[in-house]
């Protein structure tokens, strides 16, 4: 990149304490010390993850920014930096101005620093890859494993419907997880990137067991509802598509956790703390299952999802 | 991707024990300690950085992971763990093999992990993006601020013409750096991407001087003076030729550091330790200055380097 766009980067990049040296250098120097560092790197593509001629370059970039830090609440850490790689289609100066732009903003929002990355040009189109990179007291990051049988699914939010603009202004759940990590005892965690259904399927699979979901009870969101066609024949089917969009449009960045019941008395009664919703439960058999009550016998669920890309 | 294609990921992605969880989680735990943490991170793209057709996969996911190696090494530390995000052109279950075979075996011969990432496909072409994280002792960094006038300027192997074939299969100076700050006082380093000539006079820069550099010691490529025209002219002219190619064509990944002239008696007389060549110091004057001996008068030189994008 020219090198006025290089100095105006340096000049418009957040720093932060943790960071002893950032943007400038072969690289950036992280002060260590005794906590664990979470890393996280997501791509996302023009066509694929959002249309640029639509959303314009701020919202790209906030957005390959915002899926990095969903990642980073799902396990519970503090974000500290993010490293930026850009490839811009050709006479893309302004476009690099406006994703960096979104993706300033963000991080002044959390607070962290954009510590390193690299800006080059090619003939195709836009390409943004973010790592982002927070803090978490040593052993204690949530990971997907460790949920048990027993366990209570709690999801912040809702779901479905994300496409028609959640999926690009979308506030990563980071405060939310601070709070209940600093709150209650959380044995498993994920962010819902592909949809409840899938997402829930793979924190089942990686903490071996099952998980059952209350259809009745996931949260359905309003552009869900508005998407989903009004059968002719009345409610109930309509009812019926919101909810599949709700299990699986994905794209809804929120975090499902797994906790023992007992946890359950020890939600805080406070306007600080996140709203959550109990959306199913952990159980002994295998797999991803569905009830519309307590006492009804489970049923297999399919775990359809956005499976456009899916993280390592 | 495919779930047997990210199973066989999981199954052939290294692991370290700096690494408390690697890829399948949202994000992976590098576990903290008394050390400074370094992150680098560079996309590599087809028809910019490497021509997929000519060199396959393999070969282009080793660059994308030994230049953000070479950055590291520019900063002398020691690799830990890197997240690669991949952009992958239609129907290339193939290719994304490839990709990860070249980057797994050098990962292998560093002894790093491969700690998380991202693989999306496109209707477009080839992007790699690495993010390469390492280890150095609290404040030990090498940067490229902190050259000092008197200082000499020591450059690891030679320069020009890496695009005949150094640019793809170079290894990055890893190794070298850490013998090298184990038994020496480095005062400021860089790694040549763009050209020694661009490359130092970013040296320069950070450190708040100038640079001479001898023309006559600059280690010439075989592969520089293979490139340069046998001028019906004679052999001065093509011998300076090969000259501006070390000096500008970039791609090295070669080391360039700053030690104090005392340092020079220090160089341990070993076969194991890099062979290093004086190729100019740090001077008062602010810039880029040639000369062809001591005692001649300094001349400007234009940094001109292989320009395809800088990193931040």
């Amino acid at each position: 990149m020219e090198s006025s766009f290089l100095r105006w980067l340096e000049e418009t990049t957040p720093t932060s304490p943790a960071v002893a040296l950032g943007i400038g250098d072969d690289g950036a120097i992280l002060r260590g010390g005794p906590e664990d560092w979470v890393v996280a790197a997501d791509m996302l593509l023009d066509g694929v993850h959002f249309d640029l001629q639509e959303c314009g370059g701020r919202a790209a970039g906030r957005k390959a920014l915002a899926v990095n830090l969903s990642d980073l609440a799902a396990m519970c850490a503090t974000p500290t930096a993010a490293l930026v790689t850009v490839a811009l289609p050709p006479n893309a100066a302004q476009l690099a101005r406006e994703i960096h732009g979104g993706i300033v903003d963000l991080a002044a929002e959390f607070e962290l620093a954009i510590c390193g990355g690299d800006t080059n040009c090619w003939a195709q189109s836009l390409a943004i890859s973010v790592t982002a990179i927070g803090k978490v007291t040593a052993g204690r990051a949530w990971k997907r494993s460790g949920g048990q049988p027993g366990d209570v699914l709690l999801a912040t939010g809702s779901f479905g419907g994300s496409l028609s603009g959640k999926h690009l202004t979308f506030t990563p759940r980071v405060r939310e997880a601070l709070v209940i990590g600093g709150a209650i005892e959380v044995h498993a965690a994920i962010d819902v990137s592909d949809g409840v259904a899938i997402d829930c399927s793979r924190l089942a699979a990686a903490s071996e067991c099952g998980v059952a979901l209350r259809l009745d009870r996931i949260p359905v969101s309003a552009a869900a509802l508005e998407l989903s066609p009004s059968a002719a024949g009345g409610e109930e089917q309509s009812a019926r598509s919101a909810l599949d969009r709700a299990l699986s449009d994905g794209e809804d960045f929120e975090l499902v956790i797994a906790v023992a019941p007992s946890e359950l008395e020890r939600l805080p009664d406070s306007d600080e703390f996140p709203s959550l919703t109990q959306i199913g439960v952990c159980i002994d058999r295998p797999g991803l299952w569905s009830q519309t009550a307590a006492d009804e016998e489970l049923r297999p669920l399919t775990a359809a999802g956005f499976l456009h890309g899916e993280s390592r």
